[in-house]
């Protein structure tokens, strides 16, 4: 593989690029994306070119780049989630229907959990297209739920990076609602983004492959009825991974 | 930029390999990429190491190789349809409230209308995942409501590839369905998929950027309402095109 004069390869470069764009902002200056990738101005330009001649960038007049809408249909059609989207929407959708709650779903990816699919509160849809979105984990009740059904050694590694005592967040504090997450089934926490929001969480496992996602809801504290919502929730994650294993059966999905 | 001795670049071979999973088939294994992209194996599998590196591919155990989660994240928190979308979606889910319908949102990409988002008639959310579809102009509603309203000389440019008198298609039938679609200010055509349903869409017209969308909806022939349908459609693709408009002025979305 070739690499430039600083050692790094061209997939590096892309990587790079790609990574360059933060959170809901659609485009950059060339300037911006070079500063960003560390880039020299040259070597970044030559190579938004050569994606952009593909469709994997845009280049708009005036030096603006942003990610390119071939990039977008060559990801979303094959998307690794596709299975789990497509085996737990009508899902989602009967919570959304029943309870008129925000409806969640994630996978553990690292330490956080990575948000693949949501549907809001009928009324309140601004925030469908905002998917993508990543918690760590001991602050995310879809987190909680995720990494309390993850095999031992796992959670022992993930605990390590709390193990400094003068921390804000000790290993303890963690391990604590690890455990009463397992031992209720479901993971219940005051909203981050929200204080007057719980949100609760309820892994969704299947028998061949494990804890696969947390399927969960966002809840005003006030409208916080945890006899309601977790059977639900508990019912509706049972559903999902039956599909899973009947589309896994089926062959519909190859590989999935 | 490096290239291999059969001179195409890294860049090359990253497309083609990204290009090469075929819709809604999340893996392929090692070999079979390697033959699709017509990369030497060894080539192949470096690459694919270097980006599974970095997570924009997956590389499973007995060669089985997907689209990364890192891949998807990055693209979906920045997709270029964000703000399209996000000026969209309440106006969908009126739509579909009211109408109880499938409603469809599609972008115009080359000579093809790529659907960018969807919603499901109540009760069939299966669809919902399998966005970043694409028809061609002719055979659907939404590429005829958006290449009704395109530039004269591009209409023009469209037209060539139906030039061959013994086509199936003549050019002077797919002119006349875009003078009727202008004429009308929406298209209308018996669906191609099924043929008992029908498509009506509209375009989404902005005032500063022309045609940026077409809204369109899917309907049983027995349901079909073009004096209820229509105008329901028209009043959100105004209010779509209001939302873009103001998201613009108030910089919500950085130079989107």
């Amino acid at each position: 593989m070739a690499n430039s004069a600083s050692g790094d390869s061209v997939v590096d470069r892309i990587v790079r690029i790609i990574e360059a764009f933060p959170e809901g902002s659609t485009s950059l200056r060339l300037s911006e994306l070079a500063g960003t990738t560390g880039l020299p101005l040259s070597s970044a330009h030559r190579l938004v070119r050569q994606l952009a001649d593909h469709g994997l960038l845009e280049l708009g007049t005036g030096g603006n780049v942003r990610l390119g809408l071939r990039l977008w249909e060559l990801v979303n059609r094959n998307s690794p989630t596709l299975a789990l989207r497509q085996a737990a929407l009508p899902f989602m959708e009967d919570i959304q229907q029943v309870l008129n709650q925000n409806v969640n779903l994630a996978v553990l990816d690292g330490w956080e959990a990575l948000f693949v699919e949501r549907l809001s509160r009928r009324g309140s849809v601004a925030n469908r297209a905002r998917i993508a979105g990543r918690m760590p984990v001991h602050i995310s009740s879809a987190g909680l739920a995720l990494m309390a059904s993850q095999p031992r050694e796992l959670q022992a590694e993930y605990l390590t990076q709390f193990s400094d005592p003068a921390g804000k967040v000790t290993a303890d504090v963690v391990r604590h609602l690890l455990a009463e997450t397992a031992q209720l089934g479901y993971a219940q926490l005051a909203g981050v983004v929200d204080p007057d929001t719980w949100g609760i969480a309820v892994p969704v496992t299947d028998g061949k492959q494990g804890t696969v996602a947390a399927l969960g809801v966002v809840v005003p504290l006030a409208e916080m009825r945890l006899q309601a919502l977790v059977p639900a929730l508990q019912t509706a994650a049972r559903g999902i991974a039956r599909q899973l294993g009947e589309q896994r059966n089926s062959g519909l999905l190859r590989n999935a």
